[in-house]
C-alpha cells in the first residue's frame, strides 16, 4: 500500500546505506575490528573542540526561547548576516544576507532547490559520476535527470556533451565540486567553458538555467588545490553548502544556500525557496546548530589527517596494481575495478571484510568508491585483505 | 523562472508567516510592546531546565563522532528503543522500535508519510478547521487534499460525510487531535465511528487507508481532559509527533513517527519511510536532539502557565461580548468573527495592533485564530485593544 514510486525505491534501496546496514551485521558476527567499512562518507575526524564549547555557552545564555524557538523559515538574521559577511571576505564575493537560506543540510537545501524550480516532467542535468541521490530528489518533484556520461581519465565534466542534452525542458544543471565520488576538483576553465554553453543555451530555449552547485567538500582539498568559487565562473549559480564535513557534523543536517543578486528573479527565487523550506517540513534549520554556526564559521576540521590517508590509500593500492584516480578533494578514492562488473569485484572483496560502493550507483559502471575518511590505524589493518583481493587479480 | 506550483505558492504565501513578518515590522514601527501578535504556534514557556542539561552532558561525553555523526536514517536505535518503551508504558501499546522513526518535527514526518504512501492523483482526506500546511504537503507530491466541512459549533470532525467522500484514489486521512485551530479534542467515540467507516470503505475500494495522526499538541490538554490514543481507536494509523510544543523545542525540528505492527504492510511502509526520511533531505533527525530526547522523555512543559492564559482569555474575550470555543487541548482560542468575512475582521484588529489570524487558511471562513502561547502580561496589555474592537461590533 506504499506508492508506485517508493515500492521501486524500496526494491532498488541505496546501494550504500544497504553496505552500511551489512557492515553493522558483518561486524556483530565477526567482530567490528575484522570489518574494513569504506562504505559511508562518516567524516572520522572529531568536530572542532569550539563546536562543542560554543554550544554550551549558547545553551547556557538562558535565552531558550530565542534558542529553541521559531524563527523565519530562511533562518536568523544574524546567522545569515555573518554566512553572507563570511563568504565575502574569504571569496570577494558580495552575498546580500536576505541571499542566504539556513538548511537542513545541503541534502535538504539541494530538495528545497528542487521543490522551487521544477514543474512535473521538467528536466535536471548532472555529469557522472554524480551521488547518486540527485535522481531522487529530481523524482521527489516529478523531474527527470538526464545523465551525460563519464569521461575517464580525468574526469572533468564531459562539457562538450552539454549543449545537446539542453532542451526546452532544462531547468537546472547540478555540479559537485569537489566530486563525490572521484575526488576530482573542477576547473576554471572547465567552468568558464560550461558558462558559456550554458549562456548559449539560455538564448536558445529562452529562459534560465538554473546551476545548483552541491559543495560539501569544498573545504577538503590536498597539495594545495584551489576549488575555483562557483559565482565567479557561473551567473545563474546556487550554492548549497553543508557543514556535515568541514565541521565533522553530518548527524546536525545544517547548511546553507547562498543565491547571488546577479541571479535571474532573485527575489522571487529567494523567496520560493523560503517557502520551499517551509512546505517541505523541514521549516526551518535546526535552531541550535544556526546560532552554534555563526560562532564556528572560521574553524576548520582537521583536513592533514584525511591527507594522509588518502597519500596512504592511494600509494598501497596503486602499489598492489589497482588503477586509482589520485583525488585532489574530498575523502574518496575511485578505483579501476579490475573486472568489467564492478559488482563482481564488490562482492569478492566482501569476502575479506572490505565494504567498497559499486560506481554503478554513481552513473559510473566499471569502478568504486572507497571513502578514506576512516581511521588511519584501519586503512592500516585493511591492506592484507585488500592485498588478498590484489591477489585474485593481478600476479 | 520559479517553477507554476511555486509561483502560485509565493503569490498566497502563508497567511500566518506574513503575520509573523507583519508583526516584526510593526513592532519596529510602534514598539515591541505595543503589538499584541497572537498569529505564531511558538511556545512561551521556556524548554525544562534538563533539556540543557542533558545536552551540556551529552556533547561533555567526548563521543563527538557518535553525537554528531550519521546513524541509521531512522535514527539511533537507543533512542528509537526509548520512544518505543515509553509509548508502551504510558499508553499500553506494543510499538516495536522498528516502527519508531526519529523525524525533523511533525512536520518532516508528514511530508516523509506522504512521499511514501502518494502516487501524482492520489487523495488525502482532512477535516476542517485544519493546519492550512497540510495542503502544501500533499501538493509537494502532486497529491489532492479533499476537505470534509467543519462542524460547528462542537467542532468534532463531521465523521457522517467521510464514506462518500473516500474514492478509489484515497491513500489517507490526516487527523490533528488536539486540534490546531480549535483547541478541540476528538472524543474515543467519533474516533470509534471513524474507524468503522474506515473499514466498510477499504472494503469497497479494496486497499488500505492510512490515517496520518499529527498529534505536537498531545500533552497540552486542560482540566483534566483525556485524549484518546489514536492507535487504539484506529487500525492503520501512524503517529506523527513532535517535541516542538511539549519540550518547547520548534526550532530544534525533533519529533517521530510510530508505526503500530498492526498496520497493513508494516514492512514495506517502514522500509518506505526510512528511504522517504532520506531522499527527501532530511537524512535523519538531528542528532544531538534525537539524545538529548532520549534522557527528556518524562520532562513536561508547564500547561498551567498555557492554561491561566486560557482561562483568561476565554472569559475576558467572552464578557466582551465574542463568541468563542471553549479549547481543550493545544494553546488555541476560536473566535467567531462578528462579521461574516472575518478577514475585515482581522484587519480591523490590525488597527488596535492585534494580530490575529483569520481560519480561512483553515478552510473555515467566519472565524479567527488566537495563538495564547504568549506572556499573560501581554494578553493583560492586550486587553484594552480587545475591548476597543469589540467596541466597533458589539453594544
Amino acid at each position: 500500500m506504499i506508492s508506485k514510486s517508493m515500492t521501486q525505491l524500496v526494491q532498488g534501496n541505496s546501494v550504500i546505506r544497504a553496505l552500511f546496514e551489512e557492515g553493522k551485521e558483518m561486524a556483530r558476527e565477526v567482530g567490528a575490528e575484522n570489518v574494513y567499512d569504506f562504505s559511508l562518507g562518516n567524516p572520522s575526524v572529531p568536530a572542532p573542540e569550539a563546536v562543542r564549547t560554543s554550544m554550551k555557552r549558547i545553551l547556557d545564555g538562558d535565552n531558550s526561547l530565542y534558542v529553541h524557538g521559531y524563527m523565519s523559515n530562511a533562518g536568523y538574521e544574524e546567522v545569515r548576516e555573518a554566512v553572507a559577511a563570511s563568504l565575502n571576505k574569504r571569496f570577494g564575493t558580495c552575498f546580500d544576507w536576505t541571499g542566504i537560506l539556513m538548511t537542513v543540510g545541503a541534502a535538504g537545501g539541494l530538495n528545497v532547490v528542487l521543490r522551487t524550480i521544477l514543474d512535473p516532467g521538467d528536466e535536471v542535468i548532472c555529469f557522472a559520476p554524480f551521488f547518486g541521490e540527485y535522481t531522487n530528489y529530481v523524482h521527489n518533484y516529478q523531474g527527470n535527470l538526464v545523465v551525460i556520461p563519464p569521461n575517464p581519465p580525468t574526469f572533468q565534466p564531459n562539457v562538450e556533451m552539454l549543449a545537446e542534452r539542453i532542451t526546452e525542458r532544462t531547468k537546472a544543471l547540478i555540479l559537485n565540486n569537489p566530486n563525490n565520488p572521484t575526488g576530482v576538483v573542477y576547473s576554471a576553465e572547465t567552468l568558464d567553458k560550461l558558462q558559456a554553453i550554458l549562456e548559449e543555451a539560455e538564448k536558445r530555449i529562452g529562459h534560465s538555467i538554473y546551476v545548483i552547485s552541491d559543495e560539501p567538500y569544498r573545504e577538503l582539498v590536498y597539495d594545495g588545490v584551489k576549488v575555483p568559487f562557483m559565482t565567479k565562473h557561473i551567473r545563474n549559480c546556487i550554492i548549497g553548502y553543508s557543514f556535515s564535513k568541514s565541521l565533522s557534523l553530518p548527524g546536525e543536517r545544517i547548511g546553507y544556500l547562498a543565491v547571488p543578486k546577479e541571479v535571474d528573479d532573485y527575489q522571487g527565487l529567494v523567496e520560493g525557496l523560503t517557502i520551499a523550506n517551509r512546505v517541505l517540513g523541514f521549516v526551518n534549520a535546526p535552531s541550535l546548530q544556526q546560532l552554534m554556526i555563526k560562532e564556528c564559521l572560521n574553524e576548520q576540521t582537521d583536513v592533514a589527517a584525511y591527507d594522509k590517508n588518502r597519500k596512504f590509500l592511494y600509494k598501497s593500492l596503486s602499489d598492489m596494481g589497482f588503477d586509482c584516480v589520485k583525488p585532489e578533494g574530498a575523502f574518496y578514492l575511485f578505483v579501476k575495478s579490475p573486472v568489467a562488473d564492478e559488482k563482481v569485484f564488490v562482492t569478492e572483496a566482501k569476502k575479506h571484510h572490505l565494504l567498497l560502493v559499486p560506481a554503478s550507483t554513481f552513473g559510473c559502471p566499471g569502478y568504486v568508491r572507497i571513502a578514506y575518511c576512516v581511521s588511519y590505524e584501519m586503512i592500516e589493518r585493511s591492506l592484507p585483505a585488500f592485498r588478498a583481493l590484489a591477489g585474485t587479480y593481478f600476479d
